[in-house]
């Protein structure tokens, strides 16, 4: 028999916890070192025109609203990579790292970011601080893409095991 | 407490689900652009005659059979490296996608994967859609190697947690 | 409701099982065949002078001790890279390996390793074996660093759930 001593709820209708937070990525040109929030570590190869096999590691704010200049509430740090020939496609991984008087501690997430679909669930494998051994979902849509420059996701993120 | 309202099951000896899938990854060697899967997107260091280092991002097919050529049931996306200067050894995570009339969704997985050993485990994080919020096994063993062009895996994908 | 069949303890307060390591992290140089235990996949970029998208691979001891000549009695295969343009910060994602009388299985985790904090709290996301289907949290504190060389991080890893 399982034995659970912490106070945990799973609920999969109704998340324990949600939080809608939006991603900015500005990637280096190498000219942009001010505004810059990630840069290409590893470059495509020449396996179809869509940067397959490029990677790509970021520290990117985490705003409320869609606005670039809001303040920051937290920050994400990890890595996405393209991974099709046929279409733009990525994959990521990553943790979200809260340090406000709202939260303390990561959210650990990673999966396929299929982003030919509107919508794409990713998983959140983990958590530490406020959202200590947490579980869950983060949804991404695409909210602006601005070629090569900048794009802006929504992350909806839907903790279904909180402790 | 643990207080839990979705349905799960966890139970060791006998797995909630049970999938088993062949994974078939061929390497992009710069003229195989039609039946390339995966590309080396960092380049092997010279830390021993291994591999080590060397980076792939693969969006390989899945199949229920040992056939490369059957009707793919899934695709996995994600990445694996070396990461010996002993012998070949590497490093996996990614996401399977499912998209048929059987499953829809997706399954997270991360470890090692131990390629002297002709069974080893890696540990399944995550899930989306039919695999909502899922945890388990992935057993992978190395169907067969054909050098630097193509290797096939056996994965044997143990659910212990479902909803 | 969630039905549970297989033996697991879930407790904040007090981990079911823990145990301490210290890892060990010789960067190869081109001259260190020998020692070295990890290699920079993808380099650095001109993103700021903290080594931002450097790209390491490692297969490193873990000892009980802080002595790096201590037997090792588990290893840790995985990468890490360096995402900060103010300061050095990493991200890691490993698998650690237990192969002795003691323990055999595998713990996986990810997280971000904030440098610059004392201690800091990356997930245990999952692991097979003896550490079947765990999860929890490993504590990271820098022991020692010694430039480009050679650091030692302190793994405090309480698990919270167990089976």
């Amino acid at each position: 028999l399982m034995c659970a001593s912490a106070e945990a709820t799973i609920r999969e209708g109704k998340p324990c916890k949600r939080i809608v937070l939006h991603y900015h990525d500005i990637i280096f040109n190498g000219t942009n070192k001010e505004n810059a929030t990630s840069a290409i570590s590893a470059n495509a190869t020449a396996l179809g025109k869509f940067k397959f096999g490029q990677l790509v590691i970021f520290d990117d704010p985490l705003t409320e609203d869609q606005n670039l200049l809001s303040p920051p509430v937290a920050r994400a740090q990890g890595l996405y990579f393209y991974d099709m020939k046929s279409t733009y496609n990525a994959w990521f991984s990553c943790t979200l790292i809260f340090n406000s008087t709202q939260h303390t501690g990561t959210i650990n997430m990673m999966g396929a970011d299929m982003m030919d679909s509107e919508t794409r669930d990713l998983s959140v494998v983990g958590g530490t601080g406020d959202f200590f051994m947490t579980r869950g979902i983060a949804t991404f849509t695409t909210d602006t893409f601005q070629g090569a420059a900048y794009f802006r996701l929504k992350m909806d993120i839907k903790l279904y095991e909180c402790y």
